[in-house]
């Protein structure tokens, strides 16, 4: 059995297991080395390719658990959305109206980024380790379609979700109908848990997350789950929203660097948590990166704990100190919470 | 007396006093006007046009005060940096070590941005409302000093805030006292309130803020309070941070459009609030802007509260819509809370 799913269905282990967001990816020599000779999309629709960058991480780092790379914009031509990324994802044609709506395909899942299931299950095939699937959250790939590309603030999207409710409404359930027919698929392929990332979602009140975000997420998270994997789910900037996403029926949450572990721990009751290191701490020097990473370890006791960053790795990370990290985690002896019923 | 400075001294009134944060922005045809002939800094440097597009949304809308039309980075050139707008804005060498630090100069208050205090002086002098100066926050000027330019993750910095506490604090302690001495200067010009903008605090954890924020704000606040002028704080995504954002001493707290402004009431107690229109309503329809307009003023009874926006305005927003955001607040007839001993 594996250390990263035993945690996830809830056993508070003598030790936390560990990946990190955005594992795979540029700060690894051996992903620019292929990042030299393809382009970004080659590299997401070529399964071979897919999979090696999904295992490099694995390779050299020992870490618990293997995440497919992709980009939640995988999905997105499938429904007939042309996306290109320079290097941000910029698509032809924003979705903003009810006929581009309407417009959007939702295919059967065997049609959903066909690619994705192709790299988990020659990923999988070769892993030592669980291989996790994952999709974007409707309201953050809504927040991408509706404005076009990315933005600091997605104005334009805030303004549409309080102007065109019902148009929001439709586009978020063809969003949730494909997340659930892609991981689905993933699943099939031999993704042994999954992640929704909702990048976006803290940019909303809580009103509105309740409205437009929750729904279709308990509807995903209940979907997956009932194919018998775990489920994670992660936003950004979201410690406002904590109470709503107490309630979307996830295995565990991803909590981001500025939600201290205890306060999560209370805010999200009987859940799994995931992280929360700061990725800027991984550009420090290596004593104070440590001190960090032991901190988070310590607060992250009192429940199961997945030791992760609390946002992605950024591109300058050393991965010898990523690897010093991974060591500090393992060799630590957590203090699991007695079964109730036991004594001290 | 002015609606506005009775509310900051305390007074829970019935009717909101209501600005807008860039409510002298492009969104004016007026500001555009002026913006085609003249570039972004010399706008801010020619004391004559600053005042008069800092007076344009006080002829256009009747809004109870006039924030000063300058940028956060004013004050820098001052001390030795050298910033440019592409459109964000750039420094010619970010600022990352102690020798940088070192280098940076504390003018005295007649030398920073004296721009900035002469065109307080020329808008206090024809304006029918008061005039609000304002500084930039120093954990976000320091953000940009350290990171060079803009950024959504401000990664460079906070790896640095982590790497190098002493040379922060120094960074951090000059930042301060350039602050204090050019709020000084644009109180005795004119100013009769002062608002801090931290833009970027909301990325720090709580921890981190407590550290390297808190302490330098609350000397702010003390030596402009001490001038007999109350102190609005405003940060964005920092409802984490609110439980310290009490502790600084300021009049007024802005709150963004994120934390209601009920849960805002019961987090800073005895706080004047200001806020919380999310400045994305404006960009909806006209039915759908008062509602949620309506239902800020109706939240933000049970104390004193400046009518605001949650963030600055977006460019986009059509100045007929602020104007009838003007007219509901001047209309709505808030119910103040009965003095202590009061029968209902």
């Amino acid at each position: 059995m594996s250390v990263y799913l035993d945690t996830l269905r809830g056993r508070d282990g003598e030790r936390a297991p560990v990946w990190f967001m955005r594992q795979a990816g540029r700060y690894l020599p051996e992903y620019r080395h292929i990042r030299e000779r393809h382009s970004f999309w080659e590299m997401v629709r070529t399964p071979e390719l897919a999979a090696e960058v999904t295992l490099q991480p694995v390779a050299r780092l020992g870490v618990d658990a293997a995440i497919l790379f992709q980009d939640i914009m995988s999905p997105l031509p499938s429904m007939g959305v042309e996306v290109e990324f320079a290097p941000g994802p910029v698509l032809a044609e924003p979705v903003r109206d009810a006929a581009a709506v309407a417009r959007l395909r939702v295919p059967p899942a065997e049609e959903v980024a066909p690619f994705a299931a192709a790299a988990v299950r020659l990923a999988a095939a070769a892993s030592p380790v669980p291989v996790i699937g994952f999709a974007g959250a409707p309201l953050t790939l809504a927040a991408y379609l509706v404005e076009g590309k990315g933005s600091k603030d997605f104005a334009t999207f805030r303004a549409f979700l309080r102007s065109e409710p019902p148009v929001a409404e439709a586009l978020l359930t063809k969003l949730a109908d494909v997340a659930i027919a892609y991981l689905a698929s993933q699943v099939a392929a031999g993704a042994s848990a999954v992640q929704l990332f909702d990048s976006w979602a803290g940019l909303l009140d809580r009103e509105s997350y309740a409205r437009h975000g929750a729904p279709h997420l308990r509807r995903i998270v209940a979907a997956v789950r009932e194919l018998g994997v775990p489920v994670t789910y992660m936003a950004i900037g979201a410690g406002h929203l904590l109470g709503e996403v107490a309630t979307l029926g996830s295995d565990a949450v991803s909590v981001d660097w500025r939600t201290p572990l205890r306060q999560a721990r209370r805010l999200l009751p009987g859940k799994v948590l995931q992280g929360n290191l700061d990725p800027a701490a991984m550009l420090a020097p290596r004593d104070v990166l440590l001190a960090e990473a032991g901190r988070v370890l310590t607060d992250g006791q009192g429940g199961p704990h997945v030791f992760n960053l609390g946002h992605g790795m950024f591109p300058g990370t050393d991965p010898d100190g990523v690897a010093a990290v991974v060591d500090l985690v393992k060799g630590f002896a957590r203090r699991p919470v007695a079964p109730a019923g036991a004594t001290a």
